[in-house]
């Protein structure tokens, strides 16, 4: 008997009439598998309305009642697509992220997910009945209601099918599947059919919207296959799962931008042990993620460093910044604006060779300048102006041949390692 | 040290900036109390929205899920006006009615409430909170989130008043208080500043929309004062409590209409027991509220019945009368529509004689013809035709002086007793 785990967002329960299609699709996915778990977002705009609610009456509401507030646009949904199922003949009941008792820690709008009691869910499956998840919910030991932060929905789902040993997470959303590039921006871009969880992993931090990190790193510590694809298209959207042989042979699978990046460059710290934890911990309490960091020794003797953070990120991070250096003593910092990053990403960088010459070559022709590098087993990540990005991320789609699926030739032996700065 | 539970219902909190008016309100009769506990119905219309949208996706949803989907509208009131009250510096938390432990029967849509756990909210109260708990609604004992019908919001107020040995239940509302008559109806209907238990419920039952009837005998079982009062007014309303001597003065303290009513006429049915059993069964079954029963020996033998039900209920009642007369082997039905009920409610109709006929005469100087009496000791209704309603009422309200708040003369003395029909 075959289980499958289907998940819908948010634009695809975004009013009754879709509330129904998602329904039938579900019906549909269930005949094929036996029993099907459905996690689904809050419809459409919801999550954006109540919170304009809250700021209406609080500017700084408290993170717990914002819980308490947001829980509601999942559990509506929950209750209106069991109704359409029952209304199509299909037996369901929806539950709570309290009812099935995902348990969460208590860090309230980003929560993370401790464990979950499928009993109750099996129960229900075992009663024939179609189980109806609220995504994006949980609960604490002591009853708090939480929320899980952005991707909460697509985490769900997935820690949902890996706690059930589903065969597969769907993850029904309102595009295709995951392209070579944004198709919006490159519009040669190439569905995939197959995506490694490490090559997706990379896509997602990097700026490809399609699946948040966190699902697809839960995804691949359980080995869930979790297939993308379009919530009103019967085609198969993409497939992502562990890396297989013929995966290898792309060296490069994909490539994204990811925009409105600021770069905050500390100069003249001292070199000692303990910097970087000073740093990285006040980054850390104020809650912001920062990357590409790059680190070295200044010329007078003093260390460097730098890392990119998003724009609206950089509000917290001067007086969090200026608090440490006050605390070294000396440094400076300086901030630079309206940034992006351009990466491409693939397993086969590992055996293949070349790729970063072949991607820096690309954005020289195309008269781009490249502010930083950084690098990671499979992926290569570039600085650039904004007003570069775009044209950017076409370069470099054509250069790696990526509209048409077969592997770009790589004909130079630049060991890539060679890039780290 | 004084506890208050404030109720504050839809329309007092159908924006962000009647919540924050509410915030302010909570605030200042905390001042005077020391602690509070604020109940909170959905925002405005809410919950019809809500019904509308599971309209839309199944026209007969079952009660579970629409449930679960009601229960939302009440967990954002709570978690906003929390917030407000956070905005304005006092501590406090929402608590949803699963959080409280506010335990019901699972009729799932018209739930009961079996218990109140007071240990959680007693906690919050101990460390400086206002607790706001979401009215209407409960979980069963396995979890199912139920709803509790219609008047929840009050009952849940009143219940936690009972629960918490509050010192009095303030319903905040956007009335002024009890009025001797429906103030849109008659013009120169009088605010009551007290009025009992007994009272009140009859008044609720026949047709005065201030308060529910369940939330009335939840006051009356547990001697809870319940204040009912305008919210964005500051004068009192109208006090709801035991009666007391002063009352007795008072033969008729208010009266009321109820319209759109339809009367049920069941004749010729078999004069043996077990024959209002079987109808009043069918009719419970069929979830129908009737009232102003009649029932009298025909002339050949046989007996009739006959009782008022609301028009919305008359689709239902038709074809379970039918079956009931099939078993009956006898019986004939007719239904009229088209009437208002008139009625006249008062603690010392138990001691003043007289009030029937003073009632009578009145709708017959208006030339409104009477189609049937009901009583109880401390009212008297009569079923007139609906285009009679106002005028009905008009006459009433004045017959008795409830304008000016001086007992009605009464001196005629015809026991009411003898207008058992």
């Amino acid at each position: 008997m075959g289980l499958c785990v289907l998940k819908f967002g948010g634009t695809s329960v975004a009013s009754p009439d879709l509330i129904l299609a998602a329904a039938r699709r579900i019906i549909d996915t269930r005949a094929a598998f036996s029993r099907a778990v459905v996690v689904v977002s809050a419809m459409g705009h919801t999550t954006d309305q109540l919170l304009e609610l809250a700021d209406a009456v609080n500017p700084h509401p408290s993170r717990r009642e914002t819980d308490m507030l947001l829980a509601t646009g999942e559990q509506v949904s929950i209750a209106l697509l069991a109704m359409a199922l029952q209304s199509l003949g299909a037996p369901a009941i929806s539950l709570t992220g309290q009812q099935v008792a995902i348990r969460t820690t208590s860090s309230f709008t980003r929560a993370r997910i401790r464990s979950i009691d499928t009993t109750g869910i099996m129960a229900e499956l075992d009663r024939g009945r179609i189980a109806v998840v609220a995504g994006f919910q949980g609960v604490t030991d002591d009853g708090q209601i939480t929320t899980l932060g952005r991707g909460g929905s697509d985490t769900t789902a997935v820690a949902l099918a890996a706690a059930l040993a589903a065969d597969v997470c769907e993850i029904f959303t309102d595009v295709d599947g995951v392209y070579t590039a944004d198709p919006r921006l490159v519009p040669d871009a190439r569905k995939l059919d197959r995506i490694s969880y490490d090559e997706m992993l990379e896509l997602a931090v990097l700026g490809a919207g399609v699946m948040h990190s966190r699902a697809v790193q839960f995804g691949q510590r359980y080995n869930v296959p979790i297939h993308v694809r379009h919530s009103r298209k019967s085609d198969a959207g993409t497939l992502i799962t562990r890396e297989s042989p013929e995966m290898e042979n792309a060296s490069v699978v994909g490539c994204a931008l990811k925009e409105n990046l600021g770069r905050v460059s500390l100069r003249d710290l001292p070199n000692r042990p303990g910097v970087d934890a000073a740093i990285f911990n006040a980054l850390a309490e104020a809650d912001i993620n920062v990357d590409d960091i790059i680190q070295n020794e200044a010329s007078g003797g003093g260390m460097n460093i730098s890392f990119t953070v998003e724009h609206r990120d950089l509000a917290d991070i001067k007086p969090a910044m200026e608090r440490v250096l006050t605390g070294f003593g000396r440094g400076e910092m300086s901030i630079d604006v309206g940034l992006s990053r351009v990466s491409v990403v693939g397993l086969g960088m590992r055996h293949h060779t070349g790729v970063a010459a072949k991607m820096f070559t690309a954005l020289a022709e195309a008269g781009i300048n490249i502010l930083n590098i950084t690098t990671s087993e499979i992926k290569i990540s570039c600085i650039i102006n904004r007003s570069d990005g775009e044209r950017a991320l076409k370069s470099v789609h054509s250069a790696f041949d990526l509209a048409d699926g077969q592997p770009a030739a790589i004909d130079t032996i630049t060991p890539m390692r060679s890039v780290r700065a």
